[in-house]
């Protein structure tokens, strides 16, 4: 497919097209030159046979006869497969090549939009959002400005306003902005909760004031702390609460180390309560999580970044209760939202906090003697400088379900989740991480082979249960046909974690999965 | 175009469309339960369409009788145009109105990508940039595990490692990450600075250690003062130098500083040198500013966002000469190089820092057991957790052009600058903001109207001058043929930053600029 012969082309740096597909195409890239003159067809003739791969690469993700992946190893990538060599060089390769190169990295890849990749939070291929995505691709521009980034600017304005609503303030002026994923998010809480009560961090340093703490449950995302770590806390002032069998926040271990912090002279900060944790997909108790903040005077953030999607739902969002009262709030609606990544929120209760912690007026940017309303330019609140526009696929999904879509997405993976607790349940394959109907999409199980099934618990058996996830993951991902995640937890064993994001998932995909950890696991 | 009469349709939710293009299109989105099934002939088909779209803008963008941009104001596009109605709703709109959303988007915004638009550092539209970025956002993975972007993952390491054998450190194994942008790229550098010299922050915060102090100067990025407030260093503990008429450190004034913050019982920390700086392109000398930093035992950063692609050019690397000697670099492709937003490399001379500085070691995400080398997870030298897929588009862009398509794009990007310098320098209308020519594609000048140009210096001078820079750039961007920014910079009034990073600009388009000036100013 991809000859590399010299060619006699009027540059020294060409290489020879296939002279049989030749016609329209150019052999490299610098023979583009009429792009400079305004002359497109050559460049538009590439783009559509990419589109043809990518089309293709859409088709098959959706049909359940194509692999979810097909695994290799680095090394085995890094020697170079057939006609596939990551390397870069000094010359260009010919566009046959390069075509050849995207099909071979799609090839090579994983398949996230699969109906049966269940491995991480962010699945599915929403096409609206792919559609969206190509857009902003084309347009190609920095949220920084509303001088450059009109329309984007005001979508992300309108959206955040919305989201705010959703999650029921009730003053009009909030804040927030689209930021690159959650760990980024929950640091901006963090800085936010900072400014708000010791703004002179932002001049004098954190030796400026005395030894502040942050809360977060023990299951709660790693990104706290962190944050904890980057913004100059350091971990040890990253208080760890205790949760009960569910993965919740016990609220009397909170206040007891709110008391302890206390007693040793340190200064309590900030709680994080998350609505949605990674494994086991647990709400903490908002409510009695915010009572003592407001006892104690603390800025309440409330991570949902995995669970914010469940606000959609007039069924779900009772679970959800008291994210009104927090100050601040993660959601990634690239998760459970189905929005392609990165796609994360930081929403902030009061305005002016995050321009004030963030602000430093660069003129060159943010020219106040501009020709239209700068209070408009979103750079001066944000930490990067330059922002990917990640609102417009969000929007355009919006537009093109309506809130009541997403809704009827939401509702529809956490019924398959229900479906696979009341499936495995009961079965003597499988044992439940913890009791209970799931509150999210995350469903934890054990799949005990059958040499341990008659066992008692001992360390042996522990040890041995510790291998078996692993082992089934390998062989998942060598025979490619499905994916999900395990990992331990706390002082349990390697264990399955469930999710569903994917609304093209159906009641077939999750009979597939468990029928698959049995096949591969019927051995062990 | 987008008709929304309600249609018979099963769902409620459903607008209806127009009967003349109705055929293989489905009303509205959730009208594609198909996918579900594995039928994606109807979202096929509106990709296809979207595409339609898109190929058309990108044609208009490379035709010079297309505007750059069509202005409005916020309250303009907030009250909502003709069929474009920003708003989200609850029930879906039907697919006509979301292709007219689409377009409408594209109507109102800028192109940045057109051959006259010379607003900002990152400019252009690369077509194999673009195709590079459709496919990883069909990809749709994260960067965070080889799990699950083998190829990207392998992708970015050898494209790193390509960048430092550029950079010039002669060591095999050093370490680097691609992030949010440069102000990100520059937040890292810190971080490992930190870490190398006070790795006990990481657990105890910056209240443990002595009163420690970045140095960068007048001119460089306001993103290494903002990392200052945001790590916890404050700003007050961000010295900066001064630079010379040119722009550039002066070394004497660094070392001063240093020695009076020594003085103070405070502990230099971290030097930045900027190659390329925003408003002026200036080079600091690296070579001596390196000396100071050998000599107090300081960790160099070389800020190279804007200037690294000038590593590229073998006529023009000379301006960076001692990079070399830096711990760190950031460098951000998505500027000089013409790739697309976002793509900002921070690179570390020293390998195990980034994950010693961030490694958190989440259990869910990093499990050790895993069948591959997990060496190749990247998750944990991050601050981010999801990380979208910034490499791919440059590696694609790398092998089509080779390293050599690169230098010639560069340097013909710097010979358009010293056309427009040479152009203008000694014209009665212009007045240059430093004499000499320009060492990167930055050319800074005042449009002297005619009623200014036989008036001497004075504060009324210089007050009227300081308007006539705002009043040109609101009319450019209301006739919206070409766009070019200006800022004050110290004490010198509003002046035009002229910066050259598109390959598809000609003499042509730097003539069409100098005489728009002109025309637009003349009555001033």
């Amino acid at each position: 497919m991809a000859s590399s012969t010299p060619s006699s082309s009027a540059t020294s740096s060409n290489a020879g097209a296939d002279p049989n597909t030749a016609n329209l195409r150019p052999t490299t890239y610098d023979t583009w030159c009429g792009v400079a003159h305004g002359c497109t067809k050559k460049p538009v003739q590439f783009l559509l046979e990419v589109v043809d791969i990518l089309l293709n690469y859409v088709r098959k993700t959706f049909d359940r006869s194509t692999k979810v992946l097909d695994f290799h190893h680095p090394h085995q990538l890094l020697e170079g497969m057939e006609g596939f060599n990551l390397e870069l060089s000094d010359q260009p390769e010919s566009l046959e090549q390069i075509l050849v190169d995207c099909r071979d990295t799609l090839k090579y890849g994983v398949r996230t939009g699969h109906p049966r990749f269940f491995n991480q939070l962010s699945t599915g291929l929403d096409i609206i959002g792919l559609a969206g995505e190509w857009l902003t691709s084309t347009a190609n521009t920095n949220m920084f400005t509303y001088e450059i980034a009109p329309v984007f600017v005001l979508m992300e304005q309108i959206t955040l306003k919305k989201m705010r609503e959703i999650v029921g303030w009730s003053n009009k002026d909030g804040d927030g902005i689209f930021s690159p994923g959650g760990a980024i998010s929950n640091m901006y809480s963090i800085m936010a909760a900072r400014y708000k009560y010791f703004p002179e961090v932002k001049t004098k340093g954190m030796a400026a004031v005395p030894n502040l703490v942050l809360f977060t449950s023990e299951h709660s995302h790693y990104s706290i702390k962190k944050a904890g770590a980057a913004l100059g806390f350091g971990t040890d002032n990253v208080i760890l609460i205790k949760c009960n069998e569910r993965g919740k926040i016990i609220p009397a271990d909170l206040e007891a180390k709110i008391l302890e912090a206390k007693q040793k002279g340190h200064v309590p900060l900030y709680v994080n309560a998350t609505a949605g944790t990674t494994v086991y997909g647990a709400f903490d108790p908002i409510q009695e999580i915010a009572d003592i903040c407001e006892k104690y005077n603390l800025w309440l953030h409330v991570d949902a970044a995995w669970g914010g999607g469940l606000l959609m739902s007039r069924k779900h969002r009772h679970k959800l209760s008291g994210i009104e009262r927090a100050s601040s709030v993660t959601w990634n609606p690239h998760k459970m939202m189905g929005v392609l990544l990165q796609c994360s929120a930081i929403l902030v209760k009061e305005k002016g906090i995050l321009q004030g912690c963030n602000q430093m007026c660069a003129g060159y940017l943010f020219q106040p003697d501009k020709q239209y309303d700068v209070s408009y330019d979103t750079g001066d609140k944000a930490i990067q400088c330059g922002r990917h526009v990640d609102i417009f696929k969000f929007w355009l999904m919006w537009k093109a379900k309506g809130t009541v879509g997403f809704e009827n997405q939401i509702n529809k993976c956490l019924e398959l989740a229900e479906y696979l607790y009341a499936k495995i349940k009961n079965r003597e394959e499988f044992e439940m991480v913890f009791n209970g109907e799931p509150e999210h999409t995350n469903v934890c199980f054990w799949f005990i082979p059958q040499s341990l099934r008659s066992m008692p618990d001992s360390p042996e058996r522990r040890e041995r249960l510790h291998k078996v996830a692993p082992k089934i993951k390998a062989l998942m991902m060598e025979s490619g046909t499905t994916m999900v995640g395990y990992q331990p937890q706390g002082d349990k064993a390697n264990f399955f974690r469930m999710v569903i994001s994917n609304p093209a998932a159906t009641q077939s995909d999750i009979d597939f999965l468990i029928e698959e950890i049995e096949r591969l696991g019927q051995d062990l």
